[in-house]
């Protein structure tokens, strides 16, 4: 039996690295020491590693395009404001260097990763945007082993040799409860986005935390799907507790949008009866009414950032940090009030 | 020295015809007149010519992907309703089928035919969809000649090879004049888009004619650009008219919601003072105070039937036709109210 040639794999372990340490440096790709570079260079040497052709085809040319994959519904283009505002911040960016965005979305059940790799194919893009990252993502070790760059928005649980574009959801969360806080309500309830994205449990969990700082439990968690049908129902289900909540924080501006709809139709008055608060500033934030208080993130500058990292990782100029991005934060508009006794 | 072999250039000399009919003809696409078709494929059969491997790759080898260059600020992703939905719409086609979106904005200035050579080239992406449409619109040659299957939104203005999906804006402009005279207005003033756009004098066309047609002249015609920052300017010039409008309707709904704020602004009740009409129905539209009249498209079925005629014309399944989509409609909310004598 004819001995494997070494894989990157081999290499990694003889210089004591990971395989995308490895990937990086005989990519020529900056973001590692040079001692680093050294030992694995030495170490593929030492194993008469050699590119396979089509890892050495990949190498010269390059696509001019980047990648960004969505695992949703395709309606989530139209309907949530993150996706939109992001796309035109990396177009921004693109469109100076005359490069395309290729846009693929996956739905429930496809095969994700054949997303991935037919992205990876023939070159079609330099690199890919990896957005939703979802608790132990397996899109990070995709990458690593396509040898496809990436740029991970924000920081992903796992180990990753990818950098990080970080726009943190904490601080806004945190905010929006002690405002609730501080108009004196306790009986306040959260409505999550699915549980499966690292950011729908990032503001869950900074949520729960808030209030257990100030000694308090959630006065209701309902885990939906950022829908407004999703947003309605869980506002139902609150709105039928024993213990109506006072409060209801939303994990993005649609879902809040149209619960406060259904609050205003099951004949309470926003912010007389309930506080709203959402998770976005969306357009629609300003415009509904009540105006909607909410969290500010901005994914125009979460795309452009996210872009000019990609770029910096692709084009090899040096070495490509994290970028943290201001984090997002309270707006306060008149769909939350001081809780009256009544 | 070896003859070099026939190229499309000579088929096309011998035939009397440009390179991209001879492409479209080897290539099986529609669009052609038959006789035109036959006295290719015998010029071509005179020369000997056959298809390089190349050519032939690139004839059996999908990229299974569309292209959608937008000429505009990269901005207009996230402000107009329009792309987002129609993206989402063409997505919920491609996702069937594992096929990507390549999406390129330009900025002006830029060169936007080489966007397109772009996506031509190496088999990028199978066909392209032409937005926008332009007087004297140049893309229409161009994509014939780079050989590049295409989709017009909407007929072009000349003669196209190919496939139009048309969504007609004239009878929801009609509609929208029409229930402002029937509610007694007579001074009613248009808010247009940019010149450059088909699209954009289809409506003030039809803004004029209608109001023609009753013997009326508009109060005021405004040239704007779709933004809100353009609808409040706009408004402004019309509100400081010495025979200021009783009604203003917009080429688009963000115009009309900037406006309408303008207006309110400057001390008018809406509709009480002044009625107030878009285009779009964008999910704003019936947030906001007074909830909007507009006329509503369906980007999102736009999408859907551009896509879906985009593909039956590259896999070649026999004649594309045009498709016709339901007329935009007129959607009547509170900003439009009947006229009071003051």
């Amino acid at each position: 039996m004819v001995k494997d040639r070494p894989t990157i794999a081999d290499v990694a372990a003889r210089a004591g690295v990971s395989k995308g340490s490895v990937s990086f440096a005989l990519n020529g790709r900056p973001g590692l020491a040079q001692a680093t570079v050294d030992r694995i260079l030495a170490a593929a040497d030492e194993l008469g590693w050699r590119p396979s052709n089509r890892a050495r085809s990949l190498s010269v040319s390059k696509a001019f395009a980047l990648g960004l994959v969505i695992t949703r519904d395709p309606a989530v283009l139209s309907s949530d404001p993150f996706f939109p505002a992001f796309i035109a911040g990396v177009e921004s960016v693109l469109s100076r260097g005359g490069q395309a965005l290729v846009l693929q979305v996956v739905t429930a059940g496809d095969d994700e990763a054949a997303g991935y790799r037919r992205l990876a194919q023939d070159g079609r893009v330099d690199g890919v945007f990896l957005s939703d990252l979802r608790h132990e993502d397996p899109r990070i070790e995709l990458c690593r082993e396509l040898g496809l760059p990436a740029v991970t928005l924000n920081r992903p649980e796992g180990s990753s040799p990818f950098p990080a574009v970080c726009l943190d959801d904490r601080p806004g969360t945190v905010e929006v409860v002690e405002h609730l806080l501080a108009l004196g309500h306790r009986r306040i309830a959260h409505v999550a986005g699915p549980p499966t994205f690292v950011h729908a449990t990032a503001r869950a969990d900074s949520f729960v935390a808030t209030l257990a700082d100030a000694g308090l439990e959630p006065a209701g968690l309902e885990v939906s799907d950022f829908t407004a049908a999703g947003g309605i129902e869980a506002t139902r289900r609150l709105l039928a507790l024993p213990e109506r909540p006072t409060a209801i924080v939303y994990a993005n501006d649609r879902m809040a949008i149209a619960g406060l709809g259904a609050a205003q139709q099951a004949g309470l008055t926003v912010p007389d009866d309930l506080s709203v608060a959402g998770f976005d500033d969306s357009e629609l934030a300003e415009f509904v009414h009540p105006g909607l208080t909410t969290v500010r993130a901005d994914p125009y500058a979460f795309g452009e950032a996210a872009a000019n990292t990609l770029n910096q990782l692709i084009d090899g100029t040096g070495d490509v940090a994290d970028v943290e991005l201001p984090p997002a934060r309270l707006v306060v508009r008149r769909s939350t009030a001081r809780l009256e006794e009544s």
